[in-house]
């Protein structure tokens, strides 16, 4: 599994987001792809939040979901039924309103089930908000 | 624990979330309360939806959180600072277009934390289309 | 799924336990089987505890797995294959060195994954001492 | 927090477990601590084994437990309450006979709530054989 690559550029997998799914967050950014790996962010905008100012739950789940299923489809490419099975979400810190980031990392790439992790993380801050463990299942049609 | 019983009714509940969390989806309905337990309703509008017709994950997502806390506060009374510290949400089936809803049920209301679970249904289906369990800790100022 | 009634008796599944896990729990017993959901029970014996008189983690977790096991095995029959492939376990209460019991419940039996829930109870209290959410995957090769 | 350092060393922690829980797997092994981590390891004897050579869920479950609770005492000192609250564990590969090893991290590190993940690994194989995620209530008498 070291040796494989991703199949999709974060280019490709954007334009794949926009098509599947047109109504995915208009901020939503795919940083970076890397082998079993994802990188996306997103800014905070009004939409986001609860009162008080704080970044809703909904929405830190949210990233989190789109960012291991872009985790998959850059290694596995178009999946389009896919689905999650699981999603356990870890809210640890209270974010702050800059943009909201995650990190998302497989730990198998099964040919029924994708299992791995997200980490959430605001702004510059290097301690994490949130870290969610995800199950994908895979349908290939 | 048995003993214990809600110390708000719905209608109470009501009030007081669109009180606090304006941003609370406008189709919500909170159905009943009762010792440790807390049921919640709402339409499927078009926000709800993905792509095909299906109802998101966070739309289930925040249906088990909302109604989650509406059982805790249900027993404890107003308290604001109350927050979601784990939600593990299990999908199952495949949600029609009919009204979501969800019986939330408290197994522990400790002082610190207070956790239990949520079975989401999609209309009149017997058979559950989610599962959560949530932890929530409590913070009374 | 409402109409489906389990394939194995409580004394066939203890046998057929007994055949495939030599090393379950020698006091380990199942009281009870019906559509979808499996009561098991054991007593609380040197091994089982930690340091201070408490129940181990590991003991609560192994009932729970085996509970559930238990009861995907009474509607689906003899299927050595199927394994866990997650168990997200709260604890709830410190149990009693009563007797340990559980009640497994099985919210979806899909041809893949099988998901539910599990609480366990220690002697007669009510209240749960733990409950866990278990997904197992079939593999029918 | 990136400046926290151990408080205890790997020896310290071995002896603390000792006393603490005489009944740890006498195998066990602490092979090192970093700020916020640690890693663990034992061999695999019969009494870790199901039947058909696979190391036991429960097996599995008990080094992660461990695990994460030697790399909250290496950061706190001595806390012989703070127990476990939740434990989700994802099994995804089977492990080979050779000694099982995990890296505990923690992700926060709280005066109420540890919570953080584990990773398990079977003998050299690159490739995770569990992940969970754990949270721990503190508890300081």
């Amino acid at each position: 599994m070291a040796a494989r690559e991703p199949v999709m550029t974060a280019a490709e997998l954007t334009g794949y987001l926009a098509e599947v799914f047109p109504q995915t967050d208009p901020g939503l950014r795919i940083d970076a792809v890397a082998p079993m790996r994802a990188t996306l962010s997103h800014p905070i905008t009004e939409r986001h939040l609860r009162p008080g100012g704080t970044v809703s739950g909904p929405t830190m789940f949210a990233l989190a979901d789109v960012g291991f299923y872009v985790a998959i489809l850059a290694m596995v490419g178009r999946e389009p039924l896919t689905v999650t099975t699981n999603l356990s979400i870890n809210f640890l810190r209270k974010p702050s309103l800059e943009p909201l980031s995650c990190e998302a990392r497989l730990l198998k790439l099964g040919r029924t089930l994708v299992v791995g992790d997200v980490t959430l993380f605001s702004g510059d801050a290097p301690e994490p908000v949130a870290h969610a463990s995800a199950t994908y299942a895979r349908s290939r049609g």
